[in-house]
């Protein structure tokens, strides 16, 4: 395939480093300029429409330029732009942390803001360790977290993390974590089905908590879905069970629901569905609806209470970040959450969630390369595999998502798998219609790749 | 002193947790509520105005709310708000990427961006460290870093850091950096001035560099002003003597200009006045104006081609945040850098700080109390001593730069002290009229500390 290269191209190549990317791809597959956005929609410099189907990172929520969120933003930007937020605050994080606490689950009290879901999960795990230091358990020093996990980049982030591809080769600045195998419903050791299993898999928990809880702070999870694994997806009767083991162990419980919460699982947040409050729990992505980086970490009273005393204890938790609890990001949150009451978002996404369920499902299912359509909410995924019986998966240097990203950026859908794992987690504006010309189009990409391997294949017998 | 407290205050310490606040603290002193913000002036819920005379935290540069910058934000919230920066891009990002290039000094060619100073510091650490693994030197694992520096809050920022308030707690978790005394030209041990010294505090930098070289990585600094230190300042001569060191003991040079960038020592950035170009260049806080969380960090071909290679060598730099390369940020920090040149601020910054370094010094260089005043281009600092003969400092536990904080804070002067070092970091468009009563409330403001102490004083003594 034979690109022209646009001015813009060639000159963001000769300066940007984008993230998250080998640059030397980009010499067949030049970065796209996206000039506009518009509900689902990104417009690229030849006027190019792309269905935006992982809402650009999992952040977008109500549409690209969404009319309400633009003009709150603008509104504010005439009014307060930002402040100190240490000693001085400001009414949209006094509304914001408000709706917070309403909305999320009881004895989340407290709200700590960031900017950056990495930030977030700092933060989470050094309250964790700093209050048992303050309760005199100062062996409590470590962090059990779950293989396949992602939690971020930063180097705290990354040690709690359990994906090679991210943090192998920075081993040696990482913690040490102790990790345990985590539920792996597609390819189930115990051959359960994650609709009625008895999530035998927290056994492995139990038997780590047994043996080291006196040495961990806490246990890290992504509920109900572990996202940049490939969307692996979970029961909640598992997180149920995790909490329990928490209080027995004393260990705390943190909930990274970046990527999860604000109605991506269907509820607003996915401990919901398990009934349970952890003691941190960590928001971004969605909280500003794709707009601004922006982070909290909820926690409760009694966290909170023990950093509280005379400032001469030297129990205060001092962590900021400059732009700390930013009145533009904190008021196109607030703009967010009103989106969501009165839209009735959450209804929404049941409605279009069931319809997304069931034509990805009929669609993808039996076909020969997909090993599993599953859903969780709004987040749909197809793993592909090589062997639908065995479920023996392609080889990752195939790059088999990869190319079909390739083919179903040229149809006009942004797609952007993990590994051998296509999704869907498009922003909620999406209409059916919209969802059936997703789910057209990627089952046109894939189809597309594999007639092209079997034509390359038969031209090389050929040969 | 009795304080009503209003329903905003009291619905803020309901759920907020302040940043870097012992939030005991604020039962007697509750948040000040800020309702608006223009020019050097916030405005709080009562109609005070505040001078933001540490531009909110270091971030500011052309006032709250300026025309041009909010009418610029406003504008790209109806064009392109984000998009996904892993394969696309757009125009700001390569605009603000080109200009970055431009302005900074020669050789940094390449933009990774991220979203705040904590995170650009583990970018930095990352590539580092990754690089000299993809260089075959797999015992270069370590970092070196100064005494009282401070690099941020991320695990691996707080590793690097050096003021042990901020990381003391935190020592289990945190990297085995190689620490080495920084200058300290106030308490020089050399008895150097900082004018025409010679710098023979560098030859601790050397000896350690000979003993651990084959072990670090990177040396990591904050050129010119050791900021959360208390505004420590040291001369250029300093900066060029470590870059030839870095040179020497093949051990790479990250300048942090978080802080001091854009403008703040007098030069664009600080890296300027030493005439050197760092391997990797930290920027954010002023970079968007005091608008929004957006941090970069620039490097070299020569650390970029360590990591451009066929995908499958797995030599990619794969760190990404969710908002990486935002749109509306950037198009933020690309009107920041057009305000720069159109209203030619370098230069005015040299004219206000001439003034304000005339003035203040005549005010508190012979201040009972003043154990030095300095300043570097728009940053002035003056530490308290309790001594000014002997430079004994007052103890920690007084909190005297707490207690002044709060009577200037009565007469409506935001000064927000480290320590012992109360400083001036105001946004560049402050007039010189308000330059003036900027450092006469603070020259009140600290007479009336020592007046009530002295009069508690005869009141204890006549008791």
């Amino acid at each position: 395939m034979i690109r022209t290269i646009s001015d813009l191209q060639k000159r963001d190549l000769n300066h940007v480093w984008h993230p998250c990317s080998q640059m030397k791809d980009y010499e067949d597959f030049p970065p796209i300029v996206i000039k506009s956005g518009k509900g689902i929609y990104l417009y690229d410099e030849n006027g190019k429409q792309y269905i935006d189907a992982v809402s650009s990172w999992w952040v977008n929520l109500f549409g690209h330029c969404n009319e309400r969120i633009s003009t709150a933003l603008a509104n504010q930007a005439f009014q307060l732009e930002h402040a100190i937020f240490a000693n001085f605050t400001h009414e949209p994080a006094i509304l914001l942390a408000e709706k917070l606490v309403e909305i999320t689950p009881d004895g989340l009290s407290k709200v700590f803001f960031a900017d950056n879901g990495s930030s977030a999960i700092e933060v989470a795990l050094k309250m964790s360790f700093q209050y048992h230091m303050q309760k005199n358990k100062q062996s409590k020093k470590r962090f059990l977290a779950l293989t396949d996990a992602y939690h971020g980049e930063t180097l705290g982030a990354l040690s709690v993390g359990g994906v090679g591809l991210y943090n192998q080769v920075f081993q040696p600045l990482l913690l040490d974590t102790v990790r345990v195998q985590g539920p792996d419903c597609f390819r189930c050791p115990f051959n359960e089905k994650p609709n009625n299993c008895n999530t035998p898999c927290i056994t492995a928990v139990e038997e780590k908590l047994k043996l080291h809880h006196e040495e961990i702070a806490a246990i890290i999870i992504e509920p109900l879905i572990q996202a940049a694994a490939g969307m692996k997806m979970y029961p909640p009767s598992y997180l149920k069970k995790l909490k329990a083991l928490c209080l027995q162990y004393d260990v705390h419980l943190i909930a990274d629901e970046i990527a999860v919460g604000f109605g991506r699982t269907g509820t607003m947040f996915a401990c919901e569905q398990a009934g349970i409050t952890p003691d941190f729990m960590c928001l971004s992505k969605g909280l500003t609806g794709g707009y601004l980086p922006l982070s909290v970490v909820l926690t409760t009273d009694d966290v909170y209470e023990a950093f509280y005393d005379d400032y001469q204890t030297m129990k205060a938790f001092l962590h900021s970040h400059s732009y700390t609890g930013n009145p533009l990001a904190c008021r196109v949150a607030l703009e967010v959450l009103q989106i969501f009451e009165d839209e009735h978002y959450i209804k929404q996404i049941e409605e279009k969630s069931t319809y997304m369920k069931e034509l990805a499902s009929k669609i993808f299912q039996h076909h020969p390369y997909v090993g599993e359509y599953r859903q969780t909410g709004m987040v749909g995924a197809i793993e592909l595999v090589k062997n639908k019986e065995t479920k023996e998966p392609f080889p990752s240097e195939e790059r088999i998502g990869y190319h079909i990203y390739q083919i179903a950026l040229e149809k006009g859908l942004l797609l952007r798998p993990l590994g051998n794992t296509l999704y869907f987690m498009p922003p909620y504006v999406i209409s059916k219609k919209e969802i059936r010309i997703m789910i057209g189009l990627t089952h046109e990409s894939i189809q597309q790749y594999f007639e092209n391997v079997q034509n390359s294949k038969v031209v090389l017998e050929v040969e």
